[in-house]
């Protein structure tokens, strides 16, 4: 007996990433190495993941104290701890039922933290007007993604239901819109364009799908992953007025709103955008705006602590989210409380401001010095190129693998540039993950890797790319 | 625009819960009191979750220690924190990637704590074997459940897929199942015989099911929710046989395994009952068992920890769960640490272990007596019958209610026992919820009530609602 043979086709035909084979590899490595076996490096530099944390950024104390005052709520009564940080944990475990982080919260989230969140975005949007009732707190943006496609997403409609995807793009979102039964429409970023997202490209993307599918919504993520782009405002008003002319709902990723490091750049939200453009526009597109404290200077992914702000939405819509979101009951506790630090970081005057904003710009300059050292280096290498990094969490440089590289990865059954970061992992300990994962131009082969690092890490890894790189080429020549 | 039209109908048809209302109306009168309204109560008690802390139970020191020493880590450095709470928050941040909990972990949890989670299971079962490679940790055993319906139900087929639930049975779990797009095929819990679970009564219902949908599965709760049953090995044994005959496959949910306050009685688990029923059933079953951290002693509803382990699944089917709970990136670091803490508690002679061991036992002797109170006080009420509660977090008592009041809910545009709570609520400050939420044999009513609280919350709400129930009986006769 199985239920193999009753299994939906969109779960079966899930896209199974090619990063678990590196994933073993790496775990093979790290035991051989902790074994004692000799190897060019003592260690794997694992700069894959979107997670600072892992490679090597402290988290922000500020967020720590008061996140473990609230678990524990007995650090209050000792004087070590800073007055605002007692003061923060007094007040959110006041928001608690029951006054303890072990409580379920109502479904979208602490009404407090949800209100706060609100004026954040408000204040982020120079006035533009947030209301809380349109706030999902999940457990990170990617699951509040996955509901609002939940709703998007008809099963049961022929030709199926379709969203528009960048490419590249990074897996998670695509295996999303999979699992739900959606076709995937992608668009292309323009690479020689510093990876631009061209209007142009939409229709011609859109067009190709009729007849296929039934296009209801387009995906942007701003600033971009992998891709590094942090859109022009020109460009998100294109978008606006392309999604309105074809009726389509707006999914807008802006989980790295945080994350800019382009001079001159700045972030803007497409809520703030499309409120600029005024009617009628302003009032019809229905857009979902995402966020979360994974990203950006905080980085704790672990929390999963992330929000959804929902605009233009009609009320029976909203009504289906609510259930949905209600049924798998609530967010963390302490990925909400995260929300709340993150909107709300200690202000100057505050005992906490000093080592906050120390720590804050710390990593900050570190960032900024690693994506301008990252494409430096990149593009000082023969055989790669780098578009500019104005934000984000990821490098994404495009790899000229040599004819030989591409055949010989063929025989071994696998991507270019999958064998490109297996090389890279077993010969230089530095593991990286394949464009093929996210998506690239046919032909085309890249790598990304994680610039939220520790200086030191970044140094580390440049440094053994630039010894790698060059004798794989060779050897490939 | 609107995606309204686009909106899978298993979205639009979610039941929208009934609880809004009562959980609007507990707003308002809590606003209200706080105001200085006079009411006949000077706060509402919330019994209507399965949520102890909120009920007043107090967390479990330990847990509260290891995870602030695990978010703070300084705190390590002084000896206020006894040495195995030091010890034990070392261990665990020496298995997050970067030593943070606020880096992302493998999809399926960490890997150590996924092995304690396994060596748990093999120690509760008497020694049957667990293979941490079939153990997913999860935000929450809820959101294990979505997954593993995800891959059961398959909405592309006609008739559509059916899964067997009892009545009454939690909301979320009913909510789960349609959300997927499955048919609820309900099953009555027999309450005349303290809410068992029959076998003929399964065979009832699935033949009804014939050519309505396409059974796939059957749901089970042990302890139960809202029964308080914990089901007999030989009606287990029976369920196993009949899952088997009918190629279905198993969900056990057992969250409340270590709620067990009956006198003889003791919780089994499916495995172990599986297991010990020995081959061909014991190599076929394919069964789903799972748990959680927010249930149980230590409550910590809030952290979202829960895990489910698979038994006897297809290889290929084992690959898309992988690829399904890998969407959603991990389940949140603390809530895998709490699995830690549950599955391995201090231990006699640790330094930890007299207080642990105090609260908990003080925990459980307080929801004995709880338990014990409550069943003598509503068995002692006119209009009022409990069957025995052996076990979960919940009374489910039925209320006879006088045709007059039935009369007057149907005027009002609610559910009878919607009615009964929302007068409880107003008049007596008591919030439970109605039997409607959970499904209930046609002409009866039930509450339910969460009886894992602090002993004084018990004692006031047992008083009011002696007090407030002969006056409502009397007030429709």
């Amino acid at each position: 007996m199985s239920v193999m043979q009753e299994i939906s086709s969109n779960v079966k035909n899930m896209k199974q990433l090619e990063y678990s084979l590196l994933a073993k590899w790496t775990k093979q490595i790290k035991e051989e190495l902790r074994q004692g076996v000799k190897k060019p490096y003592k260690d794997v530099i694992d700069v894959s993941w979107g997670d600072p944390h892992r490679a090597g950024v402290k988290p922000l104390t500020f967020v720590r104290q008061v996140l473990a005052a609230c678990l524990y709520p007995q650090l209050m009564d000792s004087d070590k701890l800073p007055v605002d940080v007692r003061q923060r944990a007094q007040r959110l475990l006041g928001k608690c039922a029951g006054g303890s982080v072990g409580s379920y919260t109502e479904t979208p989230g602490i009404p407090n933290i949800v209100q706060r969140v609100s004026e954040f975005i408000t204040r982020r949007d120079g006035g533009v007007p947030s209301n809380p009732k349109n706030i999902y707190i999940s457990p990170g943006s990617q699951w509040a993604l996955v509901n609002i496609l939940n709703v998007l997403v008809n099963p049961e409609v022929s030709p199926r239901t379709g969203v528009l995807a960048p490419v590249p793009c990074h897996a998670t979102t695509i295996l999303s819109i999979m699992r739900q039964g959606a076709a995937v429409i992608p668009y292309y970023l323009s690479e020689e364009h510093g990876w631009a997202l061209q209007v142009e490209e939409l229709h011609r993307a859109l067009e190709l799908a009729k007849g296929v599918c039934s296009p209801v919504a387009l995906y942007v993520i701003n600033p971009g992953n992998p891709s590094g782009l942090v859109q022009s405002k020109k460009s998100m008003q294109d978008v606006i007025q392309f999604v309105s002319e074809k009726r389509l709902f707006l999914l807008a990723d802006e989980v790295y709103q945080d994350c800019v490091f382009g001079e001159n750049t700045k972030f803007v939200s497409y809520k703030r955008v499309l409120a600029e453009m005024g009617p009628p526009l302003s009032e019809t597109v229905e857009l979902a705006s995402f966020h979360s404290a994974s990203k950006g200077f905080m980085g704790e992914c672990g929390l999963r602590g992330g929000y959804v702000e929902l605009v233009n939405l009609d009320p029976a819509v909203m009504k289906c989210i609510y259930s949905l979101f209600s049924s798998d009951t609530c967010a963390p506790v302490l990925g909400q409380i995260a929300l709340d630090l993150m909107t709300h970081p200690p202000q100057q005057g505050d005992p906490s401001y000093p080592l906050y904003h120390q720590e804050r710009e710390q990593i900050r300059a570190t960032v900024s010095q690693n994506v301008k050292k990252a494409c430096e280096v990149l593009n000082s290498l023969p055989g790669f190129s780098c578009q500019p990094v104005e934000g984000g969490a990821f490098a994404f440089p495009r790899v000229y693998l040599p004819p030989k590289a591409v055949q010989k990865a063929k025989e071994e059954g696998m991507q270019p540039d999958t064998f490109y970061c297996i090389r890279l992992l077993e010969e230089a300990g530095v593991l990286t993950s394949p464009g093929y994962e996210y998506g690239q131009k046919e032909g085309t082969y890249h790598i990304r890797f994680c610039i939220m690092t520790h200086q030191e890490v970044m140094d580390e890894l440049l440094r053994r790319l630039s010894n790698f790189h060059p004798k794989f080429m060779k050897d490939f020549s």
